[in-house]
């Protein structure tokens, strides 16, 4: 009887919502400060714009939206008579939920290319479904929240992003790291190394390093086939964190030293900015989606400032050469970054990062005696929130213990207590719900502390 | 191959999330300094709890998800082999789409209520789907905003929601008429019409009265078997609208004078505030809901205000005796509105009352000659950003006319000009966009521009 929500979706309670849009208007504003523009897509988008985009995985964990009406009417027979879930899908689900924000992005980006002006600066904070296996920290419902900036190949863009994290964690109390490298440099350290053709399996074990070591790297490397040899270059290569150095080791590989070389661009702007965070170069930085062509972003708390923290990256992006080829535009390159607002939730939290008091939250409560009162007190309640105090009455004039423990769970820091003494001498008495201090106090004064709360 | 979205949806341009979150940041406003509380519910939901809840009509018009992995495999043997795909659904899709906020937020007071301190003021302000046919104004994913205080029977609620009601939309700087009326002063009609059992398809009827007129009115109770007497009997009381006259018509009916002495109350509330708007009892005000037991509110933009507007109902409400009965919580009642934030985004757009100007506009743009003015100007803009001006700077020093089209393209009201002879003075050259003047200005004196254009 008792009704239950799916697996892995989430109610939020008043509180939660509170830090949540805490957390999304501090993303939202440095936003907006850097000239980046909204969009919002719709929540369903066609199966035949999601599918093959995710990979064979990805396509497994899409939610699939049953067609309305007779759906069945234009199944697939073949499939329907195989009992063959798989093959049949297609043919009754035509809607899909957003897997991300990336593909929708770039098919708005095509689908709207005539309205757009390039570089086109956007940002989009929406929620994302996945039917992935629900634990702890993953769920089938979560926001991402990106930022990009479409058609345009200018590093300077690479600067601005690295800005955007510093800013955003600044004035959400967090210290981070932020680790910056560039895809060329990988293919460079690949070239080097006489592997290129091994790549793909060099990054995915250069990934793990934080994870598992360079010991486990060199493991999954000759795991995956990689000479002894090779594997020996790749360690000393990625023992470089100077980029001349790293330019000359490049001397054979024109990849490597174009790397090195959008590095230095992307430095040269940076330079200019005052970081309140770390922010550097991490030739070790591979990320493992294959998408991303130039520079590559990732961000963590500071192990420095927070020793005992256990949390992976809250952030990642990077530098993408073709985002819409797949829906028929080329040419359309760009760069941008992710924020994972769930996971910097869940450390500003274990930190206690969020703050105490926000504009939001119920200032006072009114608490009244008789009908009389009641009222009288209403009437008052009117001026206080026209002066923009969040307050509210309780709705009867019931024991006033009742009404206290009201206002106690509201955790408002005032109560207002009004009763025929009160509307006798226009003073009302403002009870600190703290120290349980008590005063008399004009409508114009409770206005002021109210405020100041 | 060019992409599209699903019929029904939409994308939602940067101009339009700002219109959008226009409307929602003044309604969120209102609702917060009344004491409201924002949760937020899963857009999946158990089909277990939507289904029957919104008539055969409404089960029709949900979104089904499919179930993940080999949904065949526990498919309705029965069902699949008659191809009837109305009874295979259940067994294939265990969720759907949040069809509206009411059944979600009852929902979640069951499932929360040990949490939850009563009276519960809560609000919402998220997406619902239907999968309704497409047409103007009515799309298959849209946004509903409801506020609801649910756990008291206290009438002071129903002053306080027109109150709401007049706040939003005198912040939106729309003229409205809020008309109030109450079920119980409905029944009362009936019951004074001997017409108790046809009480309902009495109120449908008058729910019709705008549209139709009074004679539309009668022919509509005709045509549903409503005797010609008490049709004559209905039109007579719905011609008053003075509530003593009304109480004493309601000699014999004790529903209709409990109705009566509601609306006393609330009008005892409601007239400590000045109100913007025109708020008015309206006995003709039936609302097609059977769900609402007391007060019924809708509002509409003002017709003397707007003669030309053709627009209906931009929001409505009431009181309901049972919000969680259906999943076993009884006794609780409520009283709540909702705001058609679409509607009215339709109707500031028609009126022009969107404010040409809001804080998240960016405000200026650096145009530069050659690479060294680009990196200077790259690190005056951080200074600029550092004052609170939204600002970017066009990534490359291409031919100015280009710069300045982007400049144009962004709606920005001002470009900043770096050449040599800026670099050399540290006066940059503000260029007012709309006017196209040129200053030589400090960008102390640019920062204070920027802020209040």
């Amino acid at each position: 009887m008792k009704p239950t929500i799916p697996k892995g979706t989430r109610d939020f309670s008043p509180e939660e919502v509170r830090k949540r849009n805490y957390i999304f208007d501090r993303i939202r504003e440095v936003f907006v400060r850097y000239g980046y523009q909204p969009i919002e897509t719709p929540t369903m988008e066609k199966l035949s714009t999601l599918t093959g985009k995710y990979g064979e995985e990805g396509d497994k964990l899409l939610f699939r939206v049953l067609n309305n009406g007779d759906f069945l009417r234009s199944a697939d027979e073949q499939a329907l008579q195989a009992r063959d879930s798989f093959a049949l899908a297609p043919s009754i689900s035509k809607r899909g939920l957003r897997y991300d924000l990336t593909v929708p992005f770039a098919r708005y980006v095509v689908m709207h290319k005539n309205e757009l002006t390039f570089p086109f600066k956007r940002y989009q904070i929406q929620p994302v479904w996945r039917a992935d296996r629900p634990q702890r920290g993953r769920y089938r419902e979560f926001y991402q929240c990106d930022v990009d900036v479409v058609g345009s190949d200018a590093l300077m863009y690479e600067a601005e992003l690295a800005q955007i994290y510093d800013e955003v964690f600044d004035k959400l109390g967090l210290k981070v790291v932020v680790r910056i490298n560039n895809r060329k440099v990988l293919a460079g350290i690949a070239e080097m190394a006489d592997i290129k053709d091994q790549f793909a399996a060099m990054t995915v074990a250069i990934d793990k390093l934080d994870k598992v070591g360079m010991a486990g790297v060199r493991k999954e490397m000759s795991e995956r086939g990689i000479p002894e040899a090779a594997i020996d270059k790749v360690e000393q290569i990625l023992a470089i964190d100077d980029l001349d150095e790293l330019e000359e080791r490049f001397a054979l590989s024109e990849t490597g030293r174009r790397g090195v070389e959008e590095l230095r661009t992307y430095q040269k702007y940076f330079a200019a900015y005052q970081p309140k965070n770390k922010v550097r170069f991490d030739i070790t930085l591979a990320r493992g989606l294959d998408y991303y062509t130039g520079c590559i972003f990732e961000v963590a708390a500071d192990p420095g400032a927070y020793p005992n923290l256990r949390m992976g990256s809250i952030g990642g992006g990077g530098r993408y050469d073709d985002l819409t080829g797949v829906f028929g535009l080329k040419g359309v390159s760009g760069v941008g970054i992710s924020f994972g607002a769930e996971r910097i939730y869940d450390v500003l939290e274990e930190l206690k990062l969020f703050p105490a008091d926000d504009m939001t939250r119920l200032q006072a409560v009114f608490v009244t005696f008789d009908d009389e009162s009641h009222f009288y007190a209403f009437r008052r309640l009117n001026e206080l929130r026209a002066a923009g105090v969040n307050a509210e009455i309780y709705p009867e004039p019931v024991k006033i213990g009742k009404q206290m423990r009201y206002v106690d769970s509201r955790n408002a820091p005032y109560a207002i207590i009004v009763g025929s003494e009160e509307m006798k001498s226009g003073k009302l008495a403002l009870k600190n719900m703290k120290t349980g201090e008590q005063t008399p106090l004009t409508l114009e004064e409770i206005v002021e502390r109210c405020l100041n709360a």
